[in-house]
């Protein structure tokens, strides 16, 4: 199986080192691990289940990555329609365990794949982007507008601190992307990170179904990078009711928390932060 | 048409201002605009071509975002493989023009969209990473390894700052990835943004092939922010020697820059960077 990070040799330049060299240094360096990870669904039994989409993301916890990418995409509705997931060979020698195959709980049905639209497609929206945010509000089992969440912006300031804190990875890399669960009080439930920043959310999410902890009412998500539609939509999925982010929103993820009723967040930063949607839910 | 920006309403909470309303503020605030595209490719003739993909962007230089995103997948080999492509209405009301058809000239191939693939799994790679590398290397037009750019680490320092003086939307909103060209005296010579860096990048590749100008011998791309797999493979597509980016790359971006025989610059900033394949094009 892979690791999240492997370490290369790099020619480290510094125009401002002086002496021997002109700070040219050859050194090892900490790089974020990317490798395609094949998601595979179908039918239970001993049958070859068909590939659905691959996604390059930073190996480990694939299992929580498949079902999290399920279940946002609207594919099951809980991990209790996953009978078995495992991670198996890819083609690859040596083996590097690139493919999860999940087996779909009898009756649940399998996965339409139309030849005239890409997964992207359905994971994004349809034509428009009025359209697509219809059509995740029926996806949608969870509603999020009537969550009582309330937090304090002190609370919510305090978060990215502690993000960055259990990151592991991060700071030898400077390249994964991370997704915080938090309680209300503000306690780290898990952390994930990844080179996608949808992934590290999937990660997150499909860890949370796992758990049977779904809807996330009362959670807050917290993203290292920006907000956009797709990750917004993600959360709604998991029924967030606060999604923040670290750097900007872009506008239709502003529109679409606005439909869910969620609570949007930007730019947490230290002691400041933007307020885009749902500012009831930040109390004094 | 959509514009590269918009404003919204924000609650700014500033925990460290004093006095009344403890740093609360309702005021405008300018975000980055993301919308849907779709890419619909086909014969050309009166007949309704296929949609292939869907992309979230932001509006603008809409026809180089699709004219590079067919040409970076191998899906086309240059502008003279596209007859016409025109944006046109979408379903919505008002109009959005969200679609792009592109009508091809004919003789070309039309893309087959493998009902069991979807898009994204075809852009990135097929099962595993090396199957993936060995695939690029066929489909890329260009070599890469012979070109005899070079370029002193100075003049890669101070072009991050052009990037960024030339920025028209980032300092507004926070939001835009970049993709700017370069050629080896540090002149800019085009530059494109988008909340998705892939688009950022794919708009630049999809200008220069409408105007002639593959492949992109003795260039430097230089990304916003991370080098992933994919942006090296579209600077491969397009005949990149150099792809610098101001964050970090990948493992696989670094093994693919590898084989390609392309340079991969990270941390571009200020005085450092860190070279990490190709660095004999890193002069004095």
């Amino acid at each position: 199986m892979g690791r999240a990070t492997d370490r290369r040799s790099v020619l480290r330049i510094d125009l401002d080192a002086t002496g021997e060299g002109r700070g040219r240094i050859r050194r090892q360096d900490t790089l974020a691990a990317e490798e395609p990870l094949e998601i595979r669904v179908g039918a239970a039994g001993p049958g070859r289940r068909r590939p659905l989409a691959v996604t390059m993301r930073t190996p480990g916890d694939d299992l929580d990555l498949a079902i999290g990418f399920l279940l946002t995409e609207g594919l099951i509705r809980s991990a209790e329609d996953v009978h078995t997931a495992q991670l198996c060979a890819g083609a690859e020698t040596p083996n590097t365990y690139n493919v999860v195959d999940v087996a779909l709980t009898p009756g649940v049905p399998e996965p339409v794949t139309d030849p005239s639209r890409n997964f992207y497609t359905t994971s994004s929206c349809g034509v428009c982007g009025k359209a697509s945010i219809e059509s995740v509000r029926t996806r949608s089992r969870f509603a999020v507008r009537d969550d009582p969440l309330v937090v304090t912006a002190e609370l919510l300031a305090a978060l990215p601190d502690r993000l960055r804190a259990a990151q592991r990875a991060f700071d030898r890399t400077g390249g994964l992307h991370a997704a915080g669960l938090f309680t209300a009080d503000g306690e780290m439930v898990v952390l994930r990170e990844d080179v996608g920043r949808h992934n590290a959310v999937d990660k997150v999410i499909g860890w949370a179904a796992r758990e049977g902890r779904l809807p996330l009412a009362g959670h807050v998500l917290l993203v290292s990078g920006r907000a956009s539609f797709e990750l917004t939509q993600k959360a709604w999925m998991a029924g967030v009711p606060l999604l923040a982010a670290v750097s900007a929103p872009s506008t239709l993820a502003v529109e679409l928390a606005e439909e869910a009723g969620m609570t949007l967040v930007g730019f947490l930063r230290g002691p400041t932060m933007n307020v885009y949607t749902g500012a009831a839910r930040i109390g004094g």
